[in-house]
């Protein structure tokens, strides 16, 4: 319950090896918070300029998720222009335009302040503490972030971070944060700025989770078509803290099972482009894709 | 019992970011063997030249390993150069010297004719190929073959992979062998050349076993210091042939379990240059280690 996420609602232009699209519902609120509520109800903080539609507003309330938050402001909504080759693992930007996000001031509606589960999508490190502030008792903050913030506003991330439960970055924003190479030192490096936990997300690999006392390696859906990965990351963060926030069990089993919910979140996504895949999901083929993975993994133990 | 590799024994000059080493054992038969050797008798099949010192041989030797295949021939040791930066999930090869290794011609004695587990080694295909028709009836056919195989003798490989039931290679090697960049599908297209099952090496990722009604994904075990990737997939392929030799279950359960207990023994071989790992190595530490992968991957079903 009371799941808030502060993030970008946008339309990206996209290009894959299978096909484009222009214009498309994107951003990383948007991913995150038609992810979660899968779960739970979201709460999402982001703004649009006075050009959003009202199917896509529509399309997010269809998914029951509290719009209170979603500012409109004079000018045009966040656009991303990027594409992949068939290394689908990495996006190339093209084109980015602020726009109404230049000037966003997150502020909180007086109910959000109440907010226990909290996710800060990845912007600007100042405006997410600026958020967690406006917060009063959150139970969980888990937190993304990227290479333009780490290098560019790195006092900033570090000033965040010691507010962070749960941090969720890529492999080459470990290595950057932590400046190390190898990568469970990075983590371990990266433990000792804040989070007690750090989420690493190794596209088509999965993830590793690592916390002081354990490591846990989730592996990711294995698909025979990767459409187009653009929002699979913040898609599995929805996941996640979804499952999270649903269960309101912060136990090492019920963090295991988030992870492993967050993936196979993750690979619906990827099916299609922009969010079409979530359009049609339903839960069952959640638990089935849940089911799969289980049985990807398991294998007896000594005897 | 009576597992069998044709492979390569060689001198090997690594660098990588933490060190370098010159001349040191090396070679896919050599770490494959020593592997083995953990769990089952292992007969070697190999060439090497008169400079090859009798250290090795004892060495190869203390770890049961029988020799009565491994020729001398005249000239020298077949010899690599190669050398990692901090991706250390690609090797850069400086030189190769083939050496007595440019007209090995594997005759194996008449005893190893009985062997019942069988390891190709990446050498030439048509190498593999002749040593398979002097096996009478091998139980298991494991091979493995890289890049230069695959474009150059590609036909030659294809007339081998038929009588192969295990295939294990990378995954650039497998998109290259099908033609095909989703890894998935790529898989799935390498199963109708003859393999019934194949093993996707995926360095630092761990391994994907894919076989026409199941998919086992299995994590590398994560390591804060990887020294020396060179040797991990033919060590790899030891634990994994070395344990389904030592028990003759070939279950789908034992060969999951086969499948941790490979990328265990990998885990250790990279935490030193050569095999240097290997000669203090003991069980306890493998089953040790195998406990710690299961623990890396448990998560409860759904209720």
């Amino acid at each position: 319950m009371s799941l808030l996420v502060v993030g970008s609602v946008a339309f990206d232009s996209v290009a894959t090896p299978f096909g484009q699209v222009d214009e498309v519902l994107g951003g990383s609120g948007t991913y995150f918070s038609t992810s979660a509520s899968f779960f739970t109800d979201v709460r999402l903080v982001a703004v649009v300029g006075e050009d959003f539609p009202p199917q896509h507003r529509s399309f997010l309330a269809s998914r029951k998720i509290d719009l209170a938050g979603l500012q409109t402001a004079p000018g045009a909504t966040f656009r991303w222009k990027g594409k992949y080759g068939f290394d689908l693992n990495e996006a190339q930007t093209l084109e980015t335009h602020l726009n109404v996000f230049q000037t966003f001031k997150p502020e909180l509606p007086e109910a959000y302040r109440e907010s226990d589960f909290v996710f800060l999508a990845n912007i600007d490190p100042e405006l997410q503490l600026d958020v967690l502030k406006q917060v009063r008792r959150p139970q969980l903050v888990a937190c993304d972030t990227m290479n333009y913030w780490i290098e560019g506003k790195r006092q900033a991330l570090l000033k965040t971070l010691p507010y962070v439960d749960i941090l969720i970055i890529n492999e080459a924003e470990t290595r950057q944060l932590a400046g190390e190479p190898n990568l469970l030192k990075a983590a371990r490096a990266v433990l000792t700025m804040g989070p007690k936990t750090l989420i690493v997300k190794r596209g088509e690999y999965g993830v590793l989770l690592v916390s002081e006392h354990t490591i846990f390696a989730a592996p990711a859906f294995p698909l025979e078509s990767v459409f187009d990965p653009t929002g699979a990351g913040d898609t599995f963060a929805g996941g996640f803290m979804g499952y999270l926030a649903a269960t309101r069990n912060l136990s090492e089993a019920s963090v295991r099972k988030a992870t492993v919910f967050g993936s196979v979140m993750a690979s619906f996504v990827v099916e299609d482009f922009s969010l079409e895949r979530m359009r049609s999901l339903v839960y069952e083929e959640i638990a089935e894709r849940y089911r799969k993975v289980k049985l990807l993994t398991e294998f007896a133990g000594l005897d």
